[in-house]
């Protein structure tokens, strides 16, 4: 009987992690059912999925006329209004969205996808949406966190234009160093065809394997890889949009841009001021050589300090540096997958079972900093040379080498093993902030006390916390707080989705509380145009009102976001 | 009899440029006498200063009711209406300027000069300007090169905020890395605070003594040694903004910025949307030693490549790439001032007047490239024995050690050797435009026949031209070209100065040609929110109208800037 499928791999690509669950990490299952008080029994599915017979779509608003004319611009083909289409574009990839789509719970699909082949057929959707007040969806690979491709149903008919039909990278220019790429490309494609001539993007958030360039550039995205080649913002040098009043294109941002931005008012606008269709984007070349080394240190201060000092270093250019605290190390350290270790499927790493990252050789205090550098083998011998003195100073020792495809994989299978987590009821979701290094240590404390608070008052006992920095930079870095606990017994998606929201609330108010900002989270909460707190409030909603009424006066791109004001 | 005075030195510092000018450079007067064709015995001043008491200002437009009630929310000493302040906020420093000012032509006078002593002030005087509908007009170092400080004179009466008061370093956090300033700070204020704590702004633009942090983040800036430390963009994390609406402060954006970005639509909107009084910027360690020398290359396309591999090179952190064609090397080497090569006058510098680099040395097609590195001695060392391995390998060899000194003093002693040409009948002016590495020689070559053009058809002969590479950047770089002519006979200031803006608009034109980009022009010029050309320029203008309707409903603020609808 076919049911729901949340896991990552039904979505798309599933290359890069290759299929290890939880059932590849034997010591990690028993752990978690011991931390969250999970019966021993309780392998039982809490959070099954819905069978897909059982799953009602209200049905399509877009009638015949409609449809028509809609198919009279796209073709035939590029029009679809069919269940398994709309059901598909429903939601995006939150703890919500998931517990929801689990229950076969779809209470706001789109009434119609459809396929644009370029961008003019966009300009020409969104004239027809315009003119009949039809709100438009701008779709990428569909992983948003924030709710970002899910709108809530009103009157009015709602369309979602897949953007997969614009996946070309159109032309590298070798000698200034950038591509001009179309939107809907993923990950995979843009990397495929920039590595087949020696050029890498070097952006690689979580979602890489379905996540879209536009989708990047919409939600401001940064990458694993950031702190060496950059976020998206300063990856993309000139972006062109299709808005509901016409083409807009930025000039071609070298190094310096007079005026107001016009680039940075568009990077982030999570497609409520126009459809992203291309962007030239800065790229690299492929280095030729990673050492990724896993360093562990006896404590977190230690390994804050050493971040920061590695960071502030002229000589230093890491590509990744990700400190995993108590908590985050003794998770990391179960979830080297046995048959990695056994057969070698992951190439290029671990002989055996790394013993020294491996649970039993962690004490209850020690910390794990994976630090992977990207370039010659001869600087790269140089730079973790530099790096162990420093590390070394703070008591920190290379606990493992090589650790560069098993820290890859480690990312991209997360989303995996917490799908298979919220099979077996646990609720698991992360919330982000940034903070400047003299804060970083309270803000850390802080997040996790109104975390464990909140999860207390959802009866869901003490919950498991753990976090990283990720995002190191020279004034700072990004705190990520991962919270598991048990999902509240009440098996209604809303009352799972509402247990995962007050939790997530409080730590955002603590955050604020500290001066700290949110990342990660939708448009009207970042420090942004429309994440602005207090006095500020109203005046930038006012602000970006005015802005959104100039890119799209009748209001049909993703009306869905909540008007601060 | 005392005279309109242009030299920088009258303005304000003048410490970091010791008093040398074409005096202090025996051959180059005698050489631009011979490459502009003016006569031999031609030194005097054609372009002389009026004497004070023939300029006329219009009286002030501030009544007395007026006047009295500015003075009860600033004080008594902080409302000036007298002609000598008056006449030092009439004009920034471009070359129209300086020959409008020098002629005693000072037709838009500011009707008052305040000084506000903090933001409540300023809050209170927009306010008190809104409900009269007086214009107001930011005022930091008054150096502006695009019309910045000058305000058509309309009926409506305009006062100028002079920000001098505000030039406090109000926080220094050396955890973090982030200093809080005061917008009126200017950059020797800035770098006297943070170096006595072991700390750089890193920020050295060419007006960097008279300049101010508020007129840096207000146009954009980019110095000297951005390509080390940032642009002025990128060093800016939070700022604080006093609106005739209110307060607004962008959260203190560390890596990421969810949203359309607010702090860069503040970032270059001169001072339109609002009274910038406060950021958060990032700073650095100050380094301990510098390392820069003049490497020499046998033709320009070999400069440029070397350029290009130094700045790619995953190894090099320059702080400084300074690449001069030919005729700008000639002019180099002939300003060495040789009483700094007699006396030691620039500390650490020259012992003998350096022949490599001296006019006779240099063949008729030599390039010198100006590079340098800041950091620990060790590390300086590594870093030039990489780039003369990549400079070698285009033919370069190093000329001059040991010029850091000398460079600095250099670009900071242009703007009065610019003074002392205007005053021998000399036009000067600057022509800048960014551009990606694939059309840099090309775009060179149109840049160059643009304005050679375009001179002789103002009748001033062939004129000399000379273009550097400035911020030199992964994916491309700035050609800043410098034009000099005989400046036009007819001796009226609106004559000469439309001389140079015919030329200007002729390399303006070229570059937009293109596709080059102009920088270092008026917010309208340039290629953010108000520079944008076709089909996006009436849609552009119209998100600018109503973003600035927002900020400023009555439209006080630098009313004179042109509204490009």
């Amino acid at each position: 009987m076919p049911t729901i499928n949340t896991n990552p791999r039904w979505w798309g690509w599933g290359v890069l992690a290759p299929a290890h669950g939880l059932d590849d990490c034997p010591d990690l299952w028993p752990a978690l059912q011991k931390w969250l008080r999970i019966p021993q029994s309780s392998t039982n599915h809490q959070c099954p999925p819905a069978p897909l017979h059982d799953v009602h779509l209200c049905s399509s608003h877009l009638d015949a006329p409609l449809a028509s004319s809609l198919r009279s611009i796209l073709g035939d083909e590029a029009v679809r209004t069919d269940d398994p289409t709309r059901l598909a574009h429903s939601y995006g990839k939150s703890y919500g969205d998931l517990v929801r789509m689990r229950a076969g719970y779809v209470p706001n699909p789109p009434d119609a996808v459809v396929y644009p082949s370029d961008p003019s057929q966009i300009a020409s959707v969104l004239t027809w949406a315009s003119e009949r007040g039809i709100a438009v969806i701008p779709f990428g690979g569909g992983t948003s966190l924030t709710g970002g491709v899910e709108c809530t149903r009103s009157d009015r008919p709602v369309i979602t234009l897949n953007m997969a039909r614009l996946s070309q990278v159109l032309f590298v220019d070798t000698e200034s160093m950038t591509a001009r790429i179309q939107a809907g490309a993923t990950g995979p494609e843009i990397e495929s065809c920039l590595n087949s001539e020696g050029f890498t993007l070097g952006h690689f958030p979580q979602s890489f394997e379905l996540s879209t360039l536009g989708g990047w550039i919409a939600t401001r995205s940064v990458g694993r890889c950031a702190i060496l080649y950059g976020g998206i913002d300063r990856l993309t040098q000139a972006i062109k949009v299709v808005t509901p009043t016409g083409l807009v294109e930025t000039g071609a941002v070298h190094f310096t841009e007079p005026g107001p931005s016009l680039l940075h008012l568009l990077i982030g606008s999570e497609g409520s001021y126009g459809v992203i269709v291309e962007a030239l984007m800065r790229i690299h070349r492929l280095p030729n050589a990673r050492d990724y080394r896993i360093v562990r240190f006896s404590n977190w201060q230690d390994g804050v300090a050493a971040c920061r000092e590695i960071v502030l270093s002229n000589h230093l250019r890491p590509a990744t540096l990700h400190l995993a605290d108590p908590l985050e190390a003794r998770i990391l350290a179960l979830t080297v997958p046995e048959r990695c270790t056994r057969k070698g499927l992951l190439p290029g790493v671990l002989g055996r079972r790394p013993s020294l990252i491996s649970s039993q050789g962690l004490s209850s205090e020690d910390v794990l900093l994976i630090a992977g550098f990207e370039g010659e083998p001869d600087w790269l011998k140089q730079q973790w040379s530099i790096t162990l003195a420093i590390c070394s100073g703070h008591g920190g020792a290379v606990s493992l080498k090589g650790a560069d495809r098993f820290w890859e994989c480690q990312l991209y299978r997360q989303p995996y093993l917490r799908d298979e987590m919220i099979a077996r009821g646990i609720m698991v979701d992360t919330v982000t902030a940034s903070s400047s290094w003299s804060d970083v240590c309270e803000l850390y404390e802080s997040v996790r006390g109104a975390l464990s608070g909140a999860i207390a008052t959802t009866g869901s006992g003490t919950g498991y916390l753990m976090t990283h920095l990720s995002n190191v930079h020279r004034h700072g870095t990004t705190l990520v707080t991962t919270y598991l606990a048990t999902q509240t017994p009440d098996p209604s998606p809303l009352a799972r989705q509402a247990q995962c929201e007050t939790i997530r609330q409080a730590a955002r108010d603590a955050i604020l509380a500290r001066g700290g900002l949110l990342a990660h989270n939708r448009l009207t909460e970042g420090n942004g145009l429309l994440g602005q707190t207090g006095h500020n409030r109203r005046f930038c909603a006012r602000l970006h009102r005015s802005i959104k009424q100039t890119f799209d006066p009748v209001g049909i791109l993703n009306p869905s976001l909540p008007d601060p004001l």
